[in-house]
């Protein structure tokens, strides 16, 4: 691993082409909602107290551009799961840059892209209780760009009833099965529930969706590939399916960071939930791409942890202030960059613990390090904020809205 | 495991004495900050909007009583740890038990205890930065009851400059190393940093403490014993040298959930750095205890997350709204309540996956599961809010208010 995920490796991953427009521009603007820390407006990162949150803007702009760029032509469009940064101001700039709007994984997300300026947020988990169904149907009932996933009849009857009782007629696409995690079975039980949800007065059926998260993570391109197409070829033959049978498919949405230049390739395929592609992790990092076998560089890694290094009393070893509770999981382990023999451990609370046998440096207590997440998710997950940089300096102080909306 | 950690073992594990006042009734007091979601007093647990972090106030009063009835007679306190539960309220209940006082591994959270009424706080990490050093010293200006913990003579330096600077003479402790991850050496270079602290005229020495986080897991009471005394004989040893200078000895603090009555032994303990007992989780609930081989059932478990199902289409599977944004880790998996044959996947971001053989009732959409967190420290670190209960109505609304103190 360390041979192989080499800082050149790392240098090449942050090549990336990218001119025009900075999209990431808006973060720069002086509205008060973007400055939550005025203090760090103007500082180095190296001086931000640590851990934080820091995500380079200028790489990050490239990353939103280049999911657009790679599927110019396909006529599949972008639709970014907002799971992975939480955030309206990004996705403000997804929009900008394209998307036809974004995707939720929890009701509490939606409520705060949509109370928020995010005007289309499709929700891709099911909704089914009580409590959640009546609040799904008021979104929809004030937002009209709201879509809400479904999968069993008994919440296709909830939610015509809901919707019934708040007046309105709602978007909803059926979640289809794919790793037995969520959705129904393709085929005849779907065809089935998109014709219950067809016939439902307050219900507008809109199409399909079918994540694949378990393809995602598949080491090596061509093996990615042929596993993503074929555990897919049930989804589109439902596709074909309802598409023979008149149903409304204005959606087929499918595929995410791993696989979104292998899945665009699928006929009637809208839309890619991809999420990650904006920060990027080690653990996609790891899978390789399409032009690179070794590491997944299609996008730069853009999101990182600031980090303290407490005490270096032991020669070869190093306590850093970041542990569990900055960085969530521990497999694969945090990345320090510059330094690719570094074997970080997160596995503890509150301290990082880094052995090593060589060094480019040497290091004092009080020095800073930079390290790239093992997964993006859930370690945004864990922050009010996060530091927009240009270069060194930070320009923005991003707020994490929806962190903790695990509801 | 799920042969040997049965729904008896847990059942056990409830059944512990516990009598007289009710440390949690101010709970319950209908004082504003308690009450962060009106709505949800005087529900069923069961109707809570999930995933919801729930705590047990009846398991959690015995918990912070049993630590107290336990030590009696031994001349050991307890100073518990606050980075478990994050929370002033909870912090409140362990003083009127008896504590000495509290500890923090962040300045984040020694500020927000000391500003919501906790008076004594120890600071079991280094500050090295200059901006966290000013601010631990701003905060003991302010509330002469914070102790700071240092372990290399240029941070000696540094908190004695800032110490001045505050016009402050300010109470420091010295961290033993015994892991490898923080403190100085034992015997001599601590000696000598001890009396160095001891000559800055605004540092008072007050102490040592030695935290050996790498035997509180281990399984085994007998095991762990004979690891924790072991390990310990060196800080014992120069626990001995400095009172033999003279030095002054009031805080000699160490051990934590799984050495309590371990550490209880050491000479001149002063207290034991308790977190996990209030709550405990399945990593603790495995060690066995001096009482119980198996299961380590000094403490009841009080805390789990409510989750309900959103699939069961595949026998032998249930996927639940809990997945690691909700459990942060997923080793050891989740325990469910009342199902011991369950297997839960906690390993994926939105989702949990469980698979199983048999189950003692059939579940449908929206059920609710109650569930045993693997680690308690850092899933407390994603909530907003505790539910206090009291059976299964909830009472009270318990904010997590040092929630996402990293720094």
């Amino acid at each position: 691993m360390s041979n192989s995920f080499s800082r050149r490796n790392f240098l090449q991953a942050s090549a990336l082409a990218g001119a025009g427009t900075l999209l990431t521009s808006s973060l720069e603007a002086k509205s008060p909602d973007m400055i939550l820390d005025k203090n760090s407006i103007g500082k180095s990162k190296w001086d931000l107290d640590t851990p934080a949150l820091v995500v380079d803007l200028d790489k990050m702009d490239q990353n939103i551009k280049a999911v657009h760029t790679r599927l110019q032509g396909t006529g599949v469009g972008v639709r970014p799961h907002v799971k992975t940064h939480k955030s309206p101001a990004i996705a403000k700039m997804q929009i900008a840059a394209g998307a036809l709007g974004v995707c939720a994984a929890k009701l509490g997300e939606a409520e705060v892209m949509l109370e928020n300026g995010i005007k289309n947020v499709m929700m891709t988990t099911v909704n089914v209780s009580a409590p959640k169904i009546m609040k799904a149907m008021g979104l929809r009932k004030k937002h009209k760009g709201f879509i809400q996933a479904v999968d069993n009849p008994q919440n296709i009857q909830d939610l015509q009833d809901a919707a019934k009782a708040a007046g309105i007629r709602a978007e909803v696409v059926l979640d289809i099965d794919v790793i037995r995690r969520s959705g129904v079975a393709p085929g005849q039980p779907a065809l089935a529930l998109a014709q219950m949800i067809d016939k439902m007065p307050n219900l507008k059926f809109c199409g399909i969706l079918a994540y694949d998260g378990a393809v995602q993570h598949v080491v090596g391109f061509k093996k990615r590939q042929a596993q993503a197409l074929k555990t897919f070829e049930p989804v589109v033959k439902t596709y074909d399916m309802m598409k023979a049978a008149g149903l409304n498919m204005e959606i087929f949405s499918g595929g995410g960071t791993g696989t979104y230049d292998i899945m665009s390739v699928v006929p009637g395929l809208t839309d890619v939930q991809v999420g990650s592609y904006v920060f990027m992790d080690r653990q996609y990092m790891e899978i390789g791409g399409a032009n690179n076998e070794t590491v997944f560089d299609d996008f730069a890694p853009s999101l990182t942890v600031m980090s303290t290094i407490l005490n270096n009393y032991h020669p070869g070893r190093l306590t850093t202030d970041s542990g569990a509770k900055a960085f969530t999981l521990n497999k694969p382990t945090p990345f320090v960059l510059g330094e690719p023999d570094f074997i970080y451990n997160a596995g503890s609370d509150e301290f990082g613990t880094i052995t090593f046998e060589k060094s480019n440096k040497s290091y004092k207590v009080g020095d800073k390090l930079e390290i790239i997440a093992p997964h993006c998710d859930p370690i945004v997950n864990l922050y009010d904020v996060i530091y927009g940089t240009r270069g060194d300096k930070v320009v923005s102080v991003i707020p994490v809205l929806a962190r903790g909306k695990s509801q």
